[in-house]
């Protein structure tokens, strides 16, 4: 069982390191043993790619013959872009598969692991199921709801304000706490703000980290306000810059965006507000299933109100500002205190010198 | 050097269950150990009682001959409401002193330790010296400026809000962080609260734990704009309530306050503004060293401005309120975020389930 314990931690450890790489597929690692010792192992490194059962496999070879392999979620019985994993278990010769998952796709769904019984192997599942669910929220949430997992993570002082009364922000944090927004826009498949911290700010919202991944950059702007010389439509990007507007949206504004490269303008029918929950749903279609909500305590919510939000992760700085600047929530306003959103504490770590602190949003049904 | 460490956290924990009743004294605990055994132990209980050696020695009697006495402060080594501890030590045949920290009062600063090595006893200073002065900060602080030590502290939710934006503020925090607020006002030689504060929420400001101890209760109001029915001036509470008004205050209203039973008016001679660091002078000279401050995000930022709070303990509670309702610090108002006070970061504690984070105030001189 603690060797069960190491070999699917491996496994786990193999899987995130594709974070922010796979969606619309999950993130799965596998690890082969046999006679106490890895003889292959790999991960699923993009979608359109083997899964992570096949590098494993190949990485084996004959050692496969009689071996255990550990996996994150449940191997694919179905032919997708790639045949079933299931299939080439049974015909590597593996005689016990842990599974730390069951796969949630209705196309799966236990039928892998009914497969690889049915062919006379060993199936044990459940192990560290809750660490491989936090590894793959976006897979699960958009699998489950059609909606992405989305983060709230904003910068703060300790007294709560993420900007001074005159709207100076830079900066809040500390340098390593900047280089973990950066490794989490790294992570995430699409970066979310307000045009209004695009106008204040005028962020470049890329990833600027060694071997960093720019994510989708996503401004929600019902009525176009956004400037045509912003940070962020800036090409040099690698992945697309998406507005959502509205029909409030002013037709050269919406021509003029539109003739950008790399922008790409989604305007809903609507008028001035863009319908959010569409728009999340609109991203899982496209096959993104995470969202890392930047700025915009106005979005945030708005958000919020619909309960869009899954998780908040917010980092103190160690720094006291006062007065009456802004606050991560601006656009959520509840009358009593009776009414709070509760949330559920899941990580609190000073280690490097703020205080990051991430939370579950538990709304009131 | 194991076994010394373990008598002073002894002694040190004694002296730490006198907190909140021995001011202007510090805290002291002893511990005398003969043969691998505690003889005898003790703390200091009340100021004009007897020194925490004197109960260790009575408690050791004639165990005490060749003992070694663990002290977290230097034994004094004058004549004050009793007579020198160094004198009792030497007497009763004490081999060995260990001391946590040099007396900072300049009547005894190193002589109590010149008169024990004197007589020919072993005397080793410096084991938990930090312990010891984190235990004795009111009474540090005081020697050393003749201000108090200060605490400022705050119940927030996680977006940094003390209440809605129409001021309900009931309750933020768990009845876990409520009870440790009790515990607080224990410990505290005055709780201190601007008249807004005694205005919107009517605090009684007493200690309503088990065998807790009512601290003063000192409200600034310089123009008088107190209640005469608010509750804290209802005198129940074992202790005075002390108002701080200026010449401001209208003459009607400080004599009805001057009437009541168990209240004090200090008026200065200012107007409008109490100059609150000649306040918390005069709180050390009537023998009160630790102050904790417990509202009125006005009050807190002037006291920052002058650099009079030395830490503050920000209680965060898991939820969001969000909208413009205030913030801890709305006196405070520094234009730009390079501006902003550092804070040191000395404990996080989410064991609770609030997350109670104490700072210190590193002020840039």
């Amino acid at each position: 069982m603690e060797l069960d314990n190491h070999y699917m931690s491996r496994a786990l450890e193999l899987a995130a390191l594709a974070m922010g790489r796979t969606s619309p597929n999950p993130l799965v690692g596998c690890v082969i043993v046999k006679d106490g010792a890895i003889v292959g192992e790999g991960y699923h490194q993009k979608a359109g790619t083997p899964h992570a059962e096949v590098h494993a496999l190949q990485a084996a070879g004959e050692h496969a013959r009689g071996a255990t392999a550990y996996v994150t979620l449940e191997p694919c019985s179905h032919f997708g872009k790639t045949p079933p994993c299931a299939d080439a278990l049974i015909k590597a010769g593996i005689q016990r598969v842990v599974v730390a998952m069951v796969d949630p796709n209705p196309l799966v769904g236990g039928q892998g692991i009914t497969r690889l019984r049915a062919a006379g192997i060993q199936v044990d599942v459940g192990l560290k199921e809750k660490e491989a669910r936090t590894l793959n929220k976006g897979f699960l949430k958009a699998m489950q709801t059609g909606l992405p997992f989305v983060l709230y993570k904003s910068a703060l002082t300790l007294d709560g304000k993420i900007a001074t009364e005159s709207g100076d922000s830079k900066w809040v944090t500390n340098e390593a706490s900047r280089a973990y927004v950066h490794r989490l826009r790294d992570h995430f498949d699409v970066i979310m703000v307000g045009s209004e911290t695009v106008r204040q700010d005028n962020p470049a919202l890329n990833c600027r980290i060694d071997e960093g991944r720019d994510p989708v950059r996503l401004i929600v702007d019902g009525t176009l306000q956004i400037p045509l010389q912003a940070a962020v439509l800036a090409s040099s990007c690698t992945a697309p810059c998406l507005i959502a507007t509205t029909a409030s949206a002013p037709l050269d504004k919406l021509k003029a965006l539109r003739a950008l490269e790399n922008v790409e303008v989604w305007q809903y029918d609507s008028p001035r507000y863009v319908p959010l929950k569409d728009l999340l749903g609109d991203l899982v279609k496209r096959g993104w299933n995470s969202v890392l909500l930047e700025g915009g305590g106005g979005l945030a919510g708005s958000l919020l109100r619909e309960q869009l939000i899954d998780e908040v992760e917010f980092i103190y700085a160690p720094k006291l500002i006062g007065g009456k600047g802004p606050s991560p929530l601006t656009g959520l306003e509840l009358p009593l205190m009776a009414q709070a959103i509760p949330l559920e504490f899941l990580e609190i770590d000073g280690g490097t010198g703020d205080l990051r602190v991430r939370a579950k949003v538990n709304y009131a049904d």
